[in-house]
């Protein structure tokens, strides 16, 4: 039985209970289980109601909302990028979300998402690389080694088998505070000076910057037959990492194409320029990687489907681990129409 | 100076903070101040980023997202309508809302907003009719006795002179418990048997009623000249209040026309007929209220704009009062690169 004065709570999951769940499960088995969870969502696609997110951008960055829906429970996150945060001591990249039920338009949970969004960001290029990377992959170069890097390093060492990844950074200092956190988790780790050198015998290359505009983090010349590329940079209008060339030679998979022609690598290429939806790939309907010299793109821009894996996946975690508080979050007076003498109420000296 | 560990916590407004601060203030005096913001937020009109809520549609109801900025902050509501809901014991609508800024895209509040959605609504109505009903009303019918219903009424008698209120309700124990509340506001409540009786005298007519269907809460003969009406609970495709006929009648002002054409009472008209931006009216652009026989009707839906405005007066005055908590919604790693360090060394024997 539904039972308003609980429902009227909100379990919150605050950044410290989120490091504590991940922490009890691991980190790289958290990204594993939130891929599993992405891939099956995936593979019911025409079950989510689907809309680009919605972006208010500034010169300093953008704030999104990213909400979807499968006809039994509702989730949102808001994320913002500013890129020059990071230089002021923020993160480039914070988020929470919210999931709730349809049935009463009632929040279930809220939750911190800024770790969260990096464990299925890597989940979700997990996911991509299952179906699109060489098989025999086990070397990654890692463009870009800000705060993703490690969850992406983890994600396709546990997942994939990747057993070395090569590390650039147009900072050293985040190179080296990528490289020692990697240190322990069985990766060999290779730091390297240029993006030329990480990418030296690498089937998979991940490239993650944070710069708001066109980046050539990549060039044509440097991409060889037969990579996948994961590009999950590129993600607001006016902010690539790839040389539209290597777009040019590719094969391209995305999540939700009206999001992804906006954002992603391919707002460089003709709004009609052939691409492939993920989902149709994991569905069987069409083919991923075809061939040893196929170059793949999986033009990653963060789809409102994968966070909504991600907080289905924390919620049973939440239940399962308690690690959450109760927030009075929702107006519950005893009679549902008395919102106001409620609040009257609440003024009395019995308050 | 910008102190990321303070930043990292976001302040939050419970339900039960919320009313500690609308009573600090009083009721009245806290619709009062929403309405002057929500008409100085209307005299920068172009100042805001203007977006129809995005809506999330089920049997049961739906599910809304509200957000819009003005370049400093950023502000959105989460909102649910659903109609069977309060025969369950739960709330018809349940808000919650967050204010950020622009800048950082660090949220600075999150709040509740059922309490305060109710207060902005009334705020909403008492700026139009400032500019649309006639100067010298002092009887306002309200057809609809729910959570809405106090509100509205208090609003108008503080703020407009309103001195008589005429209560109608399909269900007699929403009228008793309205006429409760509204005992000692210094109203003169008339409780009505039929929605014509309520109308009697009314110089302004106020429809709040939840049905989420078409429902003729007022017919054509019911209106006479001269009247104000203000009509809040169309506010859904497929959810109307009045017949059409009164429509036609009427000189209609509505506050974003793009959300208003699906969702107000005017959804049953040509979609070119031509109504008045409420913003333009409260700046000196066009006439409101023209003479004694006009019919106005403020096709209310609620816009973003006001539950902005709202969140502005509430964020000052959960400054002045303290009445908030601080949550640990947002991840803030000593080095905002190392977020995997932050969670990885949160799970030390240390933490």
């Amino acid at each position: 039985m539904l039972n308003p004065s609980k429902l009227a709570m909100v379990p919150f999951v605050s950044v410290h209970d989120m490091m504590r769940i991940v922490n009890d499960a691991g980190v790289a088995e958290t990204i594993a289980a939130i891929a599993d969870r992405i891939e099956a969502d995936f593979l019911r696609w025409q079950d989510f109601d689907k809309v680009a997110r919605i972006p208010s951008h500034s010169e300093e960055g953008v704030i999104e909302l990213m909400p979807t829906s499968d006809g039994e429970f509702y989730g949102f996150k808001y994320v913002n990028g500013h890129p020059a945060n990071m230089a002021r001591g923020f993160q480039t990249v914070t988020a929470f979300g919210v999931l709730a039920r349809v049935d009463t338009g009632y929040p279930v949970m809220l939750s911190e998402m800024t770790v969260l969004t990096a464990l299925r960001t890597a989940a979700m290029s997990v996911v991509a690389a299952r179906h699109l990377a060489p098989k025999d992959a086990r070397v990654m170069a890692m463009i870009g080694n800000g705060a993703q890097c490690e969850f992406q390093a983890l994600g396709f060492h546990h997942c994939l088998g990747i057993e070395e990844v090569r590390l650039y950074d147009i900072d050293p200092g985040a190179t080296a505070k990528a490289a020692r956190n990697l240190g322990t988790t069985g990766l060999r780790v290779v730091s390297c000076a240029t993006a030329e050198e990480a990418i030296t015998g690498a089937q998979i290359i991940t490239t993650c910057t944070a710069d708001k505009k066109q980046a050539t983090i990549l060039t044509d010349n440097m991409v060889g037959a037969g990579v996948h590329l994961n590009a999950i940079g590129g993600d607001c209008p006016g902010k690539t990492e790839l040389h539209r060339d290597i777009l040019l030679r590719s094969d391209i998979f995305v999540e939700y194409p009206p999001q992804t022609r906006v954002e992603g690598e391919i707002q460089q290429l003709d709004p009609d320029h052939p691409v492939t939806e993920l989902w149709r790939v994991i569905d069987g309907q069409l083919p991923g990687r075809t061939g040893p010299d196929q170059i793949t793109l999986f033009d990653s821009v963060g789809f409102a489907t994968e966070d909504f894996s991600a907080l289905r996946h924390i919620h049973g975690e939440m239940k399962r681990t308690g690690f959450y508080v109760d927030l009075d979050m929702l107006a519950d007076p005893d009679d549902p129409r008395d919102l106001f003498g409620m609040v009257h109420r609440a003024s009395g000296p019995m308050a």
